[in-house]
């Protein structure tokens, strides 16, 4: 499927299971930001970044720290979706990401603020150099 | 727990169980989507709405059309936490509910947007004038 | 609601929300296990045990070991549950539950295997005896 | 990974993400219950059968009549799991698997029984001898 998406967004594919679904016989609303987490994750580890490393090289954690998310459409049992990642803007401490959910149409719209934060004190701290550096390259020109 | 609140707030207990966590040590984020749900099933039923009754003799249901979502302080296991439920906006399809998810202090908060939806087309309808009637009760003077 | 419960047998009541149910219109199968998991904090805490605690004061954590569960009659979105717990078995290092999800008939059974390991290692230890002797007031006659 | 798997047995990747896990650091237990699910769903699959073909031609579901789990070692986030499924037995109206998940070494397994029921009523119902017969090509010989 050519979803015309930008060169750097990035995109994962999701299969919807019962597990994902509620007895409205669509995708619980809060499933989604499962699916939006998932892409974000493989989209860091695509770029380099495997989070267990972040932690014990750099002692540092990526919490969300706020969504906004509009369901457009709902998703039902056993449709593949695709979930994208689109880095809108890389702060000293903070990434702002857009995402969707999509199908033949877009389901779901979100955007996602991340803080770097401490492993242990979870106080926000500022982006490692190295992993801020490899980051920019993921970021809009 | 005095929370101080508004004569308009509906507040729900809701403990935290291993089920609610992830291997950061704090409640998931997109957990706290599902605590929001049931204190609105709760704030619902205490204004005398059961949703299956709701489909069953008006064919609707209510579905949320967007969350924006701030996380403040994290939760973690075995916490007691207390959510909130006001509603801010009452329209002809649609309602607007402010919540928050308190402990000693304030964890997180969301505005969320519900539809009414036709229960067979999930297209928008009205509210029911009988359910509409009930739902200004709740509403801010 | 009188169960006829023996009185060694712990209750707990659960409300189903959308969160617990799947597109075929009932509980998922694997919720079930947190509707369980939720009553056995309940019991242990009713107990006097808070299990963060456990791991503070005693350096151990209770993880199950095996779950033999029969899905009998299915719960539905809005069901007002009791689950319940009896201990079967007292060990060494082990717990053995039975345990039950009831409406008005019974809808699921599971036997539950319960290990104290040590906080770190995760390797079985003796349950502490201050707490072996607390659990035995709930084991069976 | 070459896993020395028999020739009738069906294996599905599962990566974990932080929604698997809990605060002790590794997988919830109720979570491998829809890693085992997803899999015989691609088994399900593999072998020619959409579920929403099953219940929109046949008129059939098939349910989880019972689940015997032992957890042998946990999972961790960010894990790149096994999950295998295999054919024990296939009745008039059941069909019992066996399925494991495995990383280096095996964690966890379990045997599930599943009932082929009417759509509507949820009452057992023979399996559709169509579908009876390609199930019989995964069977043991």
């Amino acid at each position: 499927m050519n979803l015309g998406l930008a060169p750097d967004t990035f995109s994962f594919p999701v299969r919807v299971y019962y597990e994902d679904t509620d007895s409205g016989g669509v995708v619980y609303y809060a499933n989604y930001l499962k699916f939006l987490e998932r892409a974000r994750t493989e989209w860091l580890r695509a770029a380099g970044f495997e989070q267990p490393e972040l932690l014990r090289d750099h002692n540092v954690i990526f919490v969300v720290r706020s969504v906004a998310i509009e369901y457009l459409r709902p998703a039902q049992f056993n449709d593949e979706l695709t979930v994208t990642v689109r880095m809108e803007k890389l702060g000293r401490s903070t990434i702002e990401v857009f995402q969707t959910v999509e199908r033949d149409a877009k389901l779901v719209e979100a955007t996602v603020k991340i803080v770097c934060v401490d492993g242990a004190s979870f106080k926000p701290v500022s982006i490692p150099a190295p992993i801020k550096q490899q980051l920019e390259s993921l970021a809009p020109a």
